[in-house]
């Protein structure tokens, strides 16, 4: 049997990796990355900068670039069906190709394995190779947003909603949500006079950058380091939690 | 100035705690420990055995039983708000009287601490003596729940929601839904033929149970299961998470 491991690394502070993390890194004889898009090459050199210093065993490094969505197209759930079976399809080439009978290999990923990432869902469709599989989970973006503003996620007693920003629209009476995945800056199109921001890019690295106020008074100002930001790094990756007073 | 820490341990298992958080628990020179409940021997064992292991300086805990909420007040609001200022007066005594200035105190807390976890909000109603306060993030029993089965918390594109128990039946068509804090088996309740339910108690530790099946076929198993094991530890923590399918 090949045993898969996917690790949560937390979102870009390589202090907070778990020690079950660690463990799991030793575990691996190989280790996939697959990332795509501008962030890629700042996402592979932490990934390394990981392995080397906490892998204590002889690995192999097999670097692939994921397909890229096709984000014009008019369906989107569509769109990610199509993307999802292109990726299957690759991930069980990979896992026959570069993994023998036996061993162990590992998927890197960016946070929580469990939140808006799609790799087991894309595993979950890799028919043969037969393996087993194993998730470790990882301090998520989300988390590393609350500990920067020191911020509860939750009010007391109250729900709390995760999504992506292309769902923000439908969320009758924002009263606290976490949104990710917000490329388009959704939250620029809300106009409640009661919504508080807690907004945070690159959070956990050295870039990170933290804005929080009544929304409607740091919209701008989050639009304009959000797009400087982009240009000067060529990527951003950004979070906020929306909040009713 | 007084300096604080509150620092996310995670949700059982001693091998799913960050490297920042080890360096944290190194940086404090009081950890306070305010355990209740049935649960709070246990807690307790589990917090000593990650100073003893990670912690390299001197240090001293001070442990203080945290009032008990009145649990049958009909004004559940009411209650909480009750309880919170009778703890906020707790802690201020302890930072005046077990926090030198210029010393670092540091709070433990289960999971990640600002998810359901009341701390925070405590500690903003402490006045007096003034301190500086940062927070540390923890692997959430969340995590712990879709890590051992092996399952995304958000469906493609879809919004997550996280909830306390007394919350559920508010939620309008469940279809991704997270409950925490549900003493009173709120999924008991519900008797939509879609549902599919992720159960798990005690994650993370050597008594963790994983359960997980369509609501209405695993129901009374989840129910006797939680009342045995309840039985014999005599406390029980359990998360779980609500799926239409
Ligand atoms: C594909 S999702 C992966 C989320 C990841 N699994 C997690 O738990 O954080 C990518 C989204 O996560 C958020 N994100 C990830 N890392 C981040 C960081 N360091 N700072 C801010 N947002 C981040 C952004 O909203 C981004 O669009
Ligand atoms: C006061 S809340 C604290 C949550 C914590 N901050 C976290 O992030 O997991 C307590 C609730 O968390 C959940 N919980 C905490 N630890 C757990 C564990 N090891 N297994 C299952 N559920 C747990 C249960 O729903 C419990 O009622």
């Amino acid at each position: 049997m090949k045993h898969l491991l996917l690790i949560g690394i937390g979102p870009g502070n390589p202090r907070q990796i778990t020690l079950e993390a660690i463990d799991s890194l030793n575990r691996a004889d190989v280790f996939f990355v697959l990332d795509k898009g501008a962030a890629k090459d700042d996402l592979l050199r932490l990934r390394k900068e990981l392995l080397e210093r906490h892998v204590t065993r002889p690995y192999r490094l097999v670097q692939v670039e994921d397909p890229q969505r096709d984000a014009a197209a008019a369906d989107y759930v569509g769109a990610v069906e199509d993307w999802h079976r292109q990726r299957a399809a690759l991930y069980g080439r990979l896992l026959h190709d570069e993994l023998a009978e036996g061993q162990c290999g590992a998927f890197l990923l960016w946070g929580e394995p469990t939140l808006y990432d799609s790799t087991l869902r894309i595993l979950e469709r890799v028919a043969q190779p037969a393996f087993s599989l194993e998730v470790i989970p990882g301090i998520s973006s989300v988390q590393a947003l609350a500990a920067a503003h020191r911020i509860a996620l939750n009010r007391i007693g109250e729900p709390l909603h995760i999504l992506p920003g292309r769902r923000l629209a439908d969320e009758s009476g924002i009263d606290n949500v976490v949104v990710m995945l917000d490329g388009q800056c959704a939250f620029a199109e809300l106009d409640d006079p009661h919504l508080h921001i807690y907004w945070g890019a690159y959070l956990g690295t050295a870039d990170e950058l933290l804005i929080e106020g009544p929304l409607m008074q740091v919209k701008a100002q989050i639009l304009a380091q959000r797009e400087q930001a982009r240009a000067r790094k060529g990527w951003i990756m950004d979070t906020y939690l929306l909040r009713r007073r």
